[in-house]
């Protein structure tokens, strides 16, 4: 059985959505609990100029708090997403251990995000991502919108194979699959992997769905099922769809976790304590959070199959 | 491609957990408008004691209503749940075209629902639906609990077979599987249904899936791989599981359809009408349902792969 890894998103992802603005000390508690409880990969923030995205202002402050000796549980890889050079300088200044960096496969979606083609992207993040390889740290690097855009509607298969296809001539084999948009459903996500992994059966992949219309964690269930052992998750399901107004946004981690619990799977993470962040974000923002599992709470330990 | 069957059970399964009581013209209303959409079955309610269910009191009225010349579309079937001889008796008296009864397969939910053993209560619903069989109506047979149960907990596979069996044996094979307690996941139903399969590959099943813990489409997906084509599903996801005190209970009709759509299933379900209904049920109970499609509204046409 290949160990199902878990990228924890909601610091970055989920707070970024948010209106209010987490104070340092509440991410650092949130960072902490996270990591206690078992996952793999924290995402602490990103690096975007700050009146850009003000939720993000002490992204560099977070990275230099948990790269102090003893802040952060071996094991844990601390990642950050970066979008231009600047960024990366950054993050590197600051202790990012990997580099999540990415383009989206929807040419509309790119210029009002970047400004730029999603060519031009890609010739912006490739050498980017190289240099971060040549440095030494890890680098993850994503197709956004891959399976449908909140502007554009479907997105050709064959666009998400291009762009993974330039990746992979560019020496990178770490890839997300995101679907900004929410618009995935199970057939879909397993044709599209059934195709990447004919490209390239070594390529380490992770997959970053919403749950916007419903299917975040069937499509989990498909990619899993078709192979893919990465999942990108938030705390509470925080987080949105930027093209809807609801907020139905990621996967929602603990309500996955429990989940994989019930057939043994990842039994090593802390679910509890898992529940207690999504209940300290929900009591923090003063709203329900679409997560499940910090509602209902988990199933007795008696009753896991 | 076999044909997926939806089976709409909101105005049932739903309004019962609800303390507020929808009155007769408002389910007139919402009948009309569900049966229009184009889902296949619809179960009007059920027949229990107007002062245990209060909110159920009118279900032989509804079904009278219905029955009568020109005021149900060709097509649909009218279901109702029957816990017992007299609930049959009124059945046929105001023209249920399709009855449905179960048992649980949990010992302590049986007796908590019906006071009655799991054995007791398969000793009195096996000779009353062949009675509807012989009748010439239909009939559904379900297994509650089937999946786990928010009292005892896990439930051994052995004794979900051990019913259907016992089902199979005295000639009944329109069989229900219910998830009441919310504890499914992907994995079990598929193999579940694989064992059940074995039994005789004749039966038509049905899947009632909760959303509980945030499974239930999920659920419905690993349930049609594995080749159950009929799903009992409610209306804006409205109703609850017993066991917990979230709203997060049963798979909503609406998001399902639209994710069915996404892939060229069921295109002649009208999802707009489907979410009429939601919309008109949240404005009802003045709080937001389950659902997720009535919030963020259906991909457009044009975006549909």
């Amino acid at each position: 059985m290949i160990p199902i890894v878990l990228h924890e998103v909601g610091l970055r992802d989920g707070l970024q959505m948010e209106r209010q603005s987490a104070p340092f000390e509440h991410k650092v508690r949130w960072a902490e609990s996270l990591m206690e409880s078992g996952i793999d990969i924290l995402q602490l923030g990103s690096f975007v100029h700050p009146e850009k995205i003000p939720q993000m202002a002490d992204t560099d402050r977070l990275f230099s708090h948990f790269s102090a000796s003893g802040r952060k549980p071996a094991g844990v890889l601390l990642s950050g997403l970066v979008l231009n050079e600047k960024g990366m300088e950054r993050g590197y200044s600051c202790g990012v251990e990997m580099f999540c960096m990415g383009v989206s496969a929807s040419e509309t979606h790119s210029r009002k995000n970047t400004g730029m083609s999603t060519g031009e992207a890609m010739a912006r993040i490739i050498p980017m991502a190289q240099e971060v390889l040549r440095s030494g740290k890890k680098v993850q690097v994503s197709v956004q919108s891959a399976f449908g855009c909140g502007f554009e509607g479907p997105i050709p298969l064959e666009r998400v194979l291009s762009i993974v296809r330039r990746y992979l001539d560019g020496g990178l084999s770490n890839l997300s699959l995101a679907d900004t948009a929410g618009h995935a459903n199970p057939a879909q996500v397993k044709e599209m992997l059934d195709e990447l992994f004919k490209l390239n059966s070594q390529i380490e992949w992770t997959g970053h769905f919403h749950n916007t219309y419903g299917l975040g964690l069937a499509n989990c269930y498909a990619a899993l099922e078709s192979g893919l052992h990465t999942f990108e998750t938030s705390s509470g399901g925080l987080g949105g769809c930027p093209f809807t107004k609801v907020a139905a946004g990621n996967v929602c981690t603990e309500d996955f976790v429990h989940s994989l619990q019930r057939t043994g799977e990842r039994t090593d993470i802390d679910v509890k304590k898992l529940i207690a962040v999504a209940k300290d974000l929900s009591t923090f923002f003063g709203r329900d959070l679409p997560g499940l599992l910090y509602k209902t709470g988990p199933l007795g330990d008696t009753f896991r199959s």
